[in-house]
């Protein structure tokens, strides 16, 4: 299977549509930019889903759903918001088709809409409409609303799971009475998400802040979590916005203090998306297919039975009945694959390229001497041990995947940093890829000439960053600290 | 709260809407039909997703994720879905905005679509547009997938949750070598969904088959499970549909037997949607407010503390303080609501509006006495028993409560059940609501003449149904039959 697999090294982008493609993760569909997530894929999203949805409700948040359409003139209510948004989307004009005399179905000219709808590319003016009935005083605050759902935003250049047309996400939406409160909020989802791409993905991430022209159109402040490609490329995985109270303006939402005040309403919002399986994919995959960490993993261990003819496998599988039950009982998911239409040797490259954390290999050889092959997929390493070893061995054995993969991702982060001091080295370091920290004077101006120059954009200046001043590395002037560039997905 | 509210008896209709506004269910958008659901109505839908879900996988199902839009070519491939399906739908005929001249924005005439794209009202044809790509052979089949989505019907009068243009779903499409295991999934699926609501919705449901006219638009035979409503108003609550070859054929999916001989593939789809809650609500709910199966509740104990003082209130939270670690061990969804922001007899008349199965009452006197107040929210029976009893009691009163719910709705159906022989019994029949058996000579235009003079349908041919020899009310002629009307939602 592995055989004819484009390498990381031959090329990169293809080796990721190909570990999307032949790893059962996704495909395209017909409809330009859609994407179809297959069975596989979907069953890790779920995974990702069922984790970040039991942290949101940990930190106090209930789920709720908006509707998929909003009506076009909302999105020019905050003025930078429909800057940002308001221009590639999906645009419903009408609600009717009818019979063509030239056969099928065409639309009927008679059913236009009076104002047309958009496919919601983000919720947040729709909320902010429907939270102006639910807000009247302090005591209907904080509102911590999470939704599931999925939006749409017309791109030209789509990439499975990086860049989607239509993509499914989370989006929190939450109101609050004061501006410390709103901060506070913002910066612990952006700790949630951190935790999450760390604790289950595996995938060392950077906090930080975007400057003034990479934050979401319509908050005061963006903030990231940014992670490492293998390919040396950045990845933005989630983002917190603190939006002030812009949306609350826009939608005249206010609510009565305990001293009777009335004042506007501070909001934050907060998503992650399915590109979170293109972070995942890219951080681990290697070039005999998709490495995936163990608390994302559908299958976490799969036992491959080898044998010749119907008494081995027989023999085989009575072994596996007194061995399945106890794995099951310490929560792993277990997959016996004793299939007849697939050869052992099929097997072993199939759930190498899935993926599979561990794999359990046993024979009519192992059953006479009480042995089993363990295979870690992330190392590829095989050991034999004692059968009666396997449910002591295997819970330990995903433990040091999961911590291992997060290793590996954090040293990629280290290894990769380069910290420059003049635009020439800047250069170099951005073309050999990873994060590069330099300063920078703080304008617009000179952060879109860098972009121009070596298409490097700012991907955050990290928490807690420590100001020390300094000379930018592209205009010379002034700085007060170093930021993180580098080029990104 | 319950003060100027309206009963059943005054207004069954408004007092459905008055449920799912006053208790937090959904509320109208300002898009037409769309409505937004609100985090206690969400709750409950979350519910019943986990426990559907659950369900699907334990009979073998994989969720997976197929694009919102479909080309509008797709809709007519197969002959009766077009008729029933390309109508009435949200169509997306451009991809972009542009700031307008008169300050907003406006549709792009620049970016229109070449096909334009319609937003799903159900995938079949998406899906078996994927599925050609999937389907080699036997060993591809059978494939068992499941989708949580949601879908888009212009309906032009709109309810909440009962008929809304936008809705929430699963759709389950399935494919398979044979015509006999398809209609075996078909028939599973039907059970699934009958065990659902009757397990945990506390709906009693009866099973049965359409009539080709009321047939799901592309199948061969459409399932379905048919609710009765306390007004005598059935309420189709799931369908299960055997599709034959129908979308194999249109969109040219064929599979390689064992014997190496091409066939079309064999399907099913099968779907519930967030119309389940608008069955919970008028299933059980009464005159003072919502009513909630203890399986469904997203709170099943709200413990409200009745006190005068800070000093109390903390000689009763610590009281409680034992007890609800002990209640969430037993895995009872528990809250104990000490808001100092609110009255216990606004809390009271609160929880009881929600629905919420058990409350338990606290004040200064029990505990002196040892003692709690325990009212049970569908009798509306409040009794003192001993605090120390509680965590032996709740659990078993939890299950009384759900077990009394299925039971009422049993029971609904057997009492309002008429069989009848003549027209005239029948319209009397129609007229005072419930199931009508009554003997049906099999055509459409009988059913249609039937349904114009008393807007009663044929809900289902129930399965299993004895065959009787018989006259049917309307046109006299010969039957084989009875089959079950009643005016339906």
């Amino acid at each position: 299977m592995a055989k004819n697999f484009t390498t990381r090294e031959e090329n990169y982008s293809e080796w990721y549509n190909e570990i999307v493609k032949r790893a059962d993760l996704a495909e395209n569909s017909d409809v330009r930019g859609c994407m179809v997530i297959k069975p596989y894929g979907y069953a890790i999203w779920e995974k990702m889903q069922r984790q970040l949805d039991d942290m949101f409700k940990e930190t106090g948040h209930v789920n709720a759903y908006f509707p998929l359409f909003i009506p076009k003139s909302y999105l020019s209510k905050e003025a930078d918001h429909v800057e940002g948004f308001a221009k590639e989307c999906a645009v419903v004009t009408h609600y009717r088709l009818k019979t063509s005399d030239k056969g099928g179905v065409e639309v009927d000219p008679a059913a236009k809409l009076e104002e047309e709808l958009i496919v919601r590319p983000t919720s947040e003016t729709i909320i902010w409409n429907t939270y102006k009935n639910w807000i009247q005083s302090y005591r209907d605050l904080p509102i911590l609303v999470n939704q599931w759902a999925n939006v749409v935003r017309w791109e030209m250049r789509t990439r499975l799971f990086l860049r989607t047309a239509e993509f499914l996400w989370q989006e929190g939406h939450t109101a609050h009475a004061t501006k410390e409160e709103a901060i506070e909020e913002t910066e612990k989802m952006l700790n949630v998400y951190a935790e999450f791409a760390e604790q289950y993905m595996a995938v060392a991430v950077l906090k930080g802040k975007k400057t003034e022209s990479e934050r979401f159109a319509g908050a005061l402040d963006t903030y990231c979590i940014e992670a490492l490609m293998q390919d040396g490329k950045a990845l933005q995985a989630g983002t917190s916005h603190f939006l002030g109270q812009n949306f609350a303006k826009a939608f005249d939402v206010k609510f009565a203090g305990k001293d009777g005040k009335q004042d506007y309403v501070w909001a934050t919002s907060w998503g992650v998306s399915t590109r979170l399986m293109g972070a995942l994919v890219m951080s681990h995959s290697d070039d005999h297919g998709l490495v995936l960490p163990p608390k994302l993993a559908p299958i976490q261990v799969v036992i491959v039975p080898i044998y010749k003819g119907e008494d081995q496998l027989k023999a085989i599988a009575e072994k596996i009945d007194t061995l399945l039950p106890k794995l099951k009982a310490l929560g792993i998911s277990v997959k016996f694959d004793d299939r007849d239409t697939h050869k052992p040797g099929w097997k072993f490259a199939e759930y190498e390229f899935k993926g599979v954390p561990i794999r359990i290999g046993l024979g009519a050889r192992d059953l006479e001497n009480g042995t089993a092959e363990l295979a870690r997929r992330d190392t590829l390493e095989k050991v034999t041990i004692d059968f009666d070893e396997i449910q002591q061995k295997v819970p330990a054995l995903l433990q040091e995947i999961q911590d291992s993969l997060l290793a590996k991702s954090k040293a990629r982060i280290q290894d990769t940093t380069t910290v420059v001091d003049d635009y020439e080295g800047f250069k170099k370091a951005i073309d050999k890829g990873g994060f590069v920290s330099a300063h920078w004077d703080g304008t617009p101006e000179t952060e879109e000439q860098i972009k121009k120059e070596t298409k490097a954009t700012i991907r955050c200046i990290p928490l807690n960053n420590t100001l020390e001043p300094g000379t930018c590395i592209y205009s010379k002037n002034p700085s007060t600290q170093r930021v993180i560039f580098a080029k990104a997905y």
